[in-house]
């Protein structure tokens, strides 16, 4: 099959914030409660947003002004939603980390969050304390363009998850626990929140194949929803996966995939025939439908990176006039093998800025070189960043800072800008142990810093992961990746300068590294951390102070920051 | 088998606060967490105190003060505990109920407990918000005597629980969903924390009965703990029961057992050869033993007042000569059939008060008569007191009365002292919605209030549970009990105001009612509700302030009141 996508560039030159003077303000109120649901055909228990799973979808114009009063109606669990991909500019308490940058909302309070999405982009929420996210706290937030470059008829959302039976506050004791239990592969993967466990929507094309054939009732929570398209017309799938683990890939029977978008950001168009995606990152893919066909095609979403026990995640692109009653003819794509790492480079390697966006600076005035390591402290399993894995504190890192507590100062001190020159990151560490800290790296307002983040072997075997790192408060270029060791002063040459592209995700490859750069012009308190919500649980992850003297002179609403020694300070400074 | 157990009273006039010079200090640091756990034979999470199930037992002479640092170590999760039985006289801010008396705990965050065991009592404590009791949050608090009026020889402590293997968060959800689900018959009870399901101690005694014999490994955190007792001895079991359903029949095989204290206060001494227990009560029971046995028995833990489903809890007393080998030779004692309530109201009937204890006050200032439904709002299963279903608020009702706030003043709007004259309580509800509040009655200081329970028929069938009503802050004086509906102005006539027992908790039978009558003598806001967990999770509570101006110059710690409505209020008064 030929492939003949075509995107016009409407505008091709200026991609800025807008903030135009129609700007709307969309004003939601939602309540965050536990519901029983039956996400991939057997009944669980999800995090539901007024009674939805996933939540509502936020459909907004860059420029909009949100609001969203969050409302806890659990019975004993604090939350909080983080918007993934909106960069907070001017209002970092509204970012959603818990500990970082506010503190949880509690049982029967509500917290607001007011922000301006400030440029068009696929994006989504999520939960982000403890593992709120893995239990289902999630839905897509759409920034629309009021003047979009991409042209197409119609769009969908896919918003991929993965999904296991056991309860997620089984899950975070089991990873507490010494020895560590790790949770296993997901039992489902689920597209919008839909998936089907031991059955199969294909299993008719393999008879005796031993898989069930999945059957549904009506209004079944777990039914597929079908893509119904018409021939001959050009589709905006955004795609944004929030799995807790899964790296997936994405394929449509049939149908090339023109990508577009990244994280949020105009990619250069390229086409491919699937697309790998890791937690935390977003797609905007164009997919043109065939001139006269009355068929059905698959859509499967299958597990990557790791050694899949899962069954992909199957629903159906559906021409209007095929009859309900046919399935596709053919049988669902098949994921490219989980371990084919060149693939998926190449594909990573695949993406530039699209045309107008400025270059990067070209030269950095900081540089952190982050080694990720699988450690042991007192024999629990960690993960660690410089040998130090992240204790989050129990106040709120952006307070801390803002009212200039002693202990923000030690919390300054920052597990070290790199690690030791001898470490073996092919080998399994000498010395398995570290330490928890809840350092945090902190940079002056208005400069250029770079991250490498450098892959090792973890604690057994010849065993390097993957892992997604995603940056809140920011877009970042992804300035290039590599194999084996970084040799500073060396692999900087091989940086993409010219039109790397603009993410908030990025992947780092097993026993390589990934380098990315990115300005500090956006005060405020910063989570830097693998997305693999397990992972993030063991400490991996890192954070960045940006502007602190910009910080303190921040107006905080109070209601972020009602916990810890901020709430004990600005209770008691009315006594003074 | 003769019963002749001795009591010796060593004094038998005065029983009061005892604040001696010598009073000492207990500092305990507990952290709480969840941790995995067999506390039937079968893996189950439980919440644990420093690593510990059931939490450890506190032990303090009265007169003491304890101080205890409760640190949240869960993930996302707020928590509190309740010391029940303990007045908290002047330290209301102390008695560890969510949303009455002070904020939950957030995660990483302490909160110091601090008041007076001011008189000697078998007492306990536990989990006081959402249904965290029943996740394993209990431990055993006694106080014992500088001038102990009981002689015996040696104590044991016999915490009594029930356990479910689905997990609280999953009970919560199915409580509150609609319709509702209900929790069942608990899968197991637990001696001090250890039971054993799908199976039985004595089943070796009773082959092909089709009951497993449990076997045990060493450690095993199931395996019962022996009472090892010396031959014609005395002892002192001190038993309570935190069961967050199960109404208990506990027996010594072979043994009489003398009745001597009940809630914390001495009670006139009487032999039985069983003890009714229901959730929220303790007892004290002297056990002679045996002159010249070589031989073990069973002690039996058994269900009552509810169509049992659950085996009984079994553990062994066993003397000092005997080979751990051998097992006992009898089958042990069986449980009363479970709705002979002739025979629970009897016991119940026995309670006096012991000598020297005053008698009440002739007369009351103020009646409530509290009339206990099952109700629906809105299709969800609620319980209600005079036809509001409790909703406890976010901000503890201590700290809106503290600080005057007007949401304070609506909150005193009661749900009504009484109810409609012709509610026919023999009948399901002809009407059977209700609604919610967080009403609370107030009375002065320094006045004698009673209060009769008045049970009614459910929603549907001829059934009316019992449940156990449980009082913060005080002992009340227990006047009697009725049958049918509680006639004003004649039931007062039967009243005991002679030598009514002291306690802390007591049954409303089936189809009757119970009066209690109590002093507003401790100024502060009181938690009165039915002990049964899910029942209070659907609403069936009532919430007393005493005192109020006195509650309005009381110096509460900021510390308790870091939530809601009160921290608001606390931050924003520095910026005035």
């Amino acid at each position: 099959m030929s492939m003949a996508i075509n995107v016009w560039w409407l505008v091709t030159v200026v991609v800025v914030a807008v903030h135009s003077a129609s700007a709307g303000v969309i004003v939601l109120k939602w309540e965050v409660e536990y519901k029983f649901w039956w996400p991939d055909c057997k009944e669980g228990i999800v995090m539901a947003i007024n009674g939805k799973f996933p939540g509502p979808t936020i459909d907004a114009v860059a420029g909009d002004t949100v609001i969203i009063h969050v409302t806890n109606k659990l019975s004993t669990e604090g939350v909080v939603i983080h918007w993934h991909g909106i960069r907070q500019i001017g209002t970092p308490w509204a970012d959603g980390a818990a500990g970082v940058t506010q503190c949880a909302i509690t049982p029967g309070e509500t917290f607001t969050y007011n922000f301006t999405v400030d440029k068009a982009g696929t994006h989504f929420y999520h939960g982000h304390y403890g593992m709120q996210r893995s239990a289902g706290l999630y839905g897509m937030l759409i920034v629309r363009s009021s003047k979009e470059r991409l042209r197409y008829d119609g769009e969908f959302n896919l918003l991929l998850s993965d999904w296991w039976h056991q309860s997620t506050h089984t899950q975070e004791l089991a990873l507490s626990s010494r020895p560590m239990r790790w949770i296993g592969e997901p039992q489902s993967l689920l597209i919008n929140g839909r998936g089907q466990f031991n059955c199969s929507l294909a299993a008719y094309l393999n008879k005796g194949g031993g898989v069930r054939q999945c059957t549904f009732q009506k209004d079944d929570q777990c039914a597929p929803e079908t893509l119904r398209v018409e021939p001959n017309r050009v589709y905006r799938l955004r795609i944004a996966s929030t799995t807790a683990l899964a790296s997936l890939n994405l394929a449509v029977e049939g149908h090339q995939l023109e990508v577009v978008e990244a994280d949020g950001n105009y990619v250069a168009p390229f086409t491919v025939n699937d697309i790998d995606i890791y937690s935390g990152e977003t797609y905007s893919v164009l997919l043109r439908t065939h001139p006269s066909p009355s068929k059905k095609y698959w859509i499967s979403v299958g597990v990557r990176g790791r050694r899949p026990n899962t069954t992909q995640a199957l629903t159906v692109l559906n021409y209007v006039d095929t009859p309900d009653s046919e399935g596709p003819t053919h049988p669902p794509p098949v994921t490219p093998r989980w371990d084919d790492y060149d693939r998926s480079k190449s594909f990573s390697k695949k993406f530039f800025a699209a045309k107008g966006y400025p270059p990067p600076p070209k030269k950095s005035d900081d540089q952190l070189i982050l080694l990720n390591t699988q450690n042991l402290i007192d024999n629990h399993t960690k993960w660690a960043i410089n040998n130090v894995s992240l204790s989050v504190p129990a106040t709120p890192y952006l307070g801390s800072i803002r009212y200039g507590f002693k202990s923000a100062y030690e919390l300054m001190k920052s597990p070290g800008k790199s690690f030791v020159k001898d470490y073996d990151i092919m080998k399994p560490p000498v010395n398995p142990n570290t330490t928890k800290g809840s350092g945090i790296y902190s940079f002056p307002a208005g400069i250029v810093v770079d991250v490498i983040l450098q892959n090792a072997n973890v604690l057994k075997g010849k065993i390097s992961e993957i892992h997604p790192w995603h940056l809140h408060g920011h877009d970042f270029w992804v300035l290039g990746y590599g194999e084996g060791k970084f040799r500073p002063g060396i692999d900087e040459k091989t940086y993409n300068l010219e039109n790397p592209p603009l993410r908030n995700t990025v992947a780092l490859y097993p026993f390589g590294w990934t380098a990315l750069r990115f300005v500090t012009d956006n005060p405020g308190v910063w989570f830097f951390h693998c997305h693999i919500e397990p992972h993030l649980h063991m400490g991996m992850g890192a954070v960045f102070a940006e502007g602190v003297d910009r910080i303190r002179e921040m107006d905080i609403p109070n209601e972020a920051l009602g916990c810890g020694l901020t709430m004990k300070w600005l209770m008691n400074r009315g006594r003074r």
